[in-house]
C-alpha cells in the first residue's frame, strides 16, 4: 500500500503522541513536530506507510534519548493478556470450530495497538474480545475472510511463517500456533518479531514472555519498522520468507507493508485507520482474513 | 484559548482538506504540506488557533491561486438552510418557548463547519436539526447553557453585537434575531461577517444572501481569520464591540478566539475537536450556551 497524503497529518499525531509515551518535555515535543516538518519533503508516497513511520519513529528515539518508549506498555500488554490466557484457552474448547475461534481471537488480539490508537483501554478492550457479541468479527463480509482458503492452506502447508504484531497481541497468537499444533503437530511455525523497537510491536523478549518459543521457531525480521518491508528485511529472515508454504500475517502494519508483494500470504487484520478502511471499503474495527495468492 | 500541539495534525489535515476543495493537483497539494511543514517553527502555541489557521488558509489560498476555494459550499449551504426557513419558522412559532427554540436552532446550525467536518452532508445534519429527539440539545447540561442569564442580558441590553460564523448558519442567527427583534423591537443588532474570505465563514454576501441585512446592520470585522481575534480586528469594528451591551458569539472559532476576552460575551456553540471537547470536558458534538461574563 502506498501512502497517502492523509497519511502524513497521522504522521505527526503518532510522533507527538509517542513523544509523550516518551515522556518528552512540550518543548521537545513541538521540537520533535518541527523536526518532522523540515523532513517531510523527503517522503516519498511510493513508499509504504511503516516505511515512513520507521523514520518518524527513528526521529522520536533520538530526539527523547529513549531506545524504546514503548516498553513498559509492552510489559504490561504482555502481562494482562497472558491473564487471560486461561480464558481464551477455554473459549477455544467450548467452540464447534476451535480453529476458527483462535483465527477470530488473533484477529481481535489485534486491537492491542499503540501506534494507531492514542488512548487504549487495554482492559476494556479485552473485554469486548471475551464478549463475542461484541466483537464485530460476527459482521465481517464473507468475501473478506477466507476461512476454508486458509484452512486449505494451512493443511498443505509444510513451513508456517507467522509475522507478529504487537506485544500482548502475541498472547492471542499463541492460542492460534497452539491450535494448528493441536490438529497438526507435524507442522514447522516459525515467528517473526522485530529486530528493534518499534511502537508496541513485539521483540523476541515479548515473544519468550508470552511463550511462544516453547511452541514455534522465533526469530527477527532484522527490522524496525512496523511492518515486514521484504526490501528491509536481514537476509537470514527473507531466506525463511522466501520458502515459507504459508505466511500468516498479523496487523494493518504487514497489510500496509506486503499488500502489494505477492506470496502465499494471509492476512489477519483489524482497519484501524480512515485510508484502509477506505481502500478496503469498509469501516474503521472491521476485520479481515484476506489471502493474498 | 492557546494552540496545543495535538492542533499541528489538524492544521496539516486542514490545509490538506481546503487544498482539495480548491481542486489542487496531488503534487501542489503534497507542495502545500510541505510549505506548512516549513513554516511551523513560526507558529507559537501562545496563539488561539483561528490565528494560526489564518496563515494556513492563506498559504492554501496563495498556492492554489483561489481567493475562495469555500465560495461555491457556501453558496450551496446558503440556499439548502434558506430552503428550510420556513420549517424553521415554524418551529420557534409552535414551541411554548420561542427564544429557546431559536437560541437552540441557531446553535444546531452551527454544524454547518467545512474547516473542522471534512465530509459534511449538509442535507442529512439540517434533518437532524429539525428532528428535534436527534439533536443532543436535548443532552446539554444545565451549567453549560445559561439561558436565564442570556435572556437576562438581552432585556438589559441595548445593543447586541452578534458575531456570525458560518454560511448558511447565517439563516439560522436570522431566525434568532428575528425571534429577539419580536421579543424586544427596539434592540439595535449589528451582525458582524468576516471581511475576506476564510474557511466557509460568513462574508458580507452571505449575510445579505440570507436576509440578514433587513433585521440587523450587517457590519465586517475586518478579518480573515476563523474567530474574531480582537487585536486584528478593524478599529471601526473595535468600537463596535467595546460599546456592545452583549454579544453573542457563534461557533468554535469564535469561542477560541475569545474564550479569555472579558466581556459581556454568550457563546453559542458545538464542541467540534478534541482539544475544545477536552477542555470544556465533554463529547464532540455537545452543545453550549456560555456566558462569560
Amino acid at each position: 500500500m502506498k501512502t497517502y497524503l492523509d497519511c502524513i497529518p497521522c504522521f505527526f499525531n503518532q510522533a507527538l503522541h509517542a513523544a509523550r509515551i516518551a515522556e518528552a518535555s512540550e518543548t521537545d515535543q513541538k521540537k520533535i513536530l518541527i523536526e518532522i516538518g523540515k523532513i517531510l519533503p523527503k517522503f516519498s508516497l511510493n513508499c509504504s506507510p511503516p516505511e515512513i513511520a520507521r523514520v518518524i519513529y527513528k526521529l522520536v528515539r533520538e530526539k527523547t534519548r529513549l531506545e524504546d518508549p514503548f516498553k513498559n506498555i509492552k510489559i504490561e500488554s504482555n502481562k494482562i493478556a497472558l491473564g487471560i490466557y486461561d480464558k481464551l484457552k477455554e473459549k477455544v474448547r467450548n467452540s464447534k470450530d476451535g480453529l476458527l475461534t483462535a483465527v477470530e481471537l488473533a484477529i481481535a488480539g489485534n486491537i492491542i495497538d499503540y501506534g494507531v490508537n492514542n488512548s487504549l483501554d487495554i482492559n476494556k478492550e479485552i473485554e469486548k474480545i471475551l464478549n463475542v457479541e461484541d466483537r464485530n468479527i460476527k459482521n465481517r463480509k464473507k468475501a473478506s475472510f477466507a476461512y476454508d482458503k486458509f484452512k486449505g492452506a494451512l493443511e498443505r502447508a509444510d513451513t508456517i511463517l507467522y509475522l507478529a504484531d504487537n506485544a500482548g497481541e502475541t498472547v492471542f497468537d499463541r492460542i492460534l500456533i497452539e491450535e494448528i499444533k493441536t490438529l497438526y503437530e507435524e507442522k514447522q511455525i516459525i515467528y517473526a518479531v522485530k529486530e528493534r523497537p518499534i511502537i508496541n510491536d513485539a521483540l523476541i523478549e515479548d515473544a519468550v514472555a508470552c511463550g511462544i518459543d516453547k511452541i514455534a521457531e522465533v526469530v527477527s525480521s532484522g527490522l524496525d519498522t512496523p511492518g515486514t518491508i521484504p526490501s528491509l528485511c536481514s537476509k537470514k529472515f527473507l531466506t525463511i520468507y522466501n520458502k515459507a508454504d504459508m505466511i500468516i500475517s498479523k496487523g494493518q502494519g504487514n497489510f500496509e507493508a506486503l499488500s502489494e508483494e505477492i506470496g502465499p500470504i494471509f492476512f489477519l487484520f483489524m482497519a484501524k485507520c480512515h485510508m484502509v478502511a477506505k481502500g478496503l471499503d469498509c469501516k474503521i474495527g472491521d476485520v479481515f482474513l484476506l489471502s493474498q495468492s
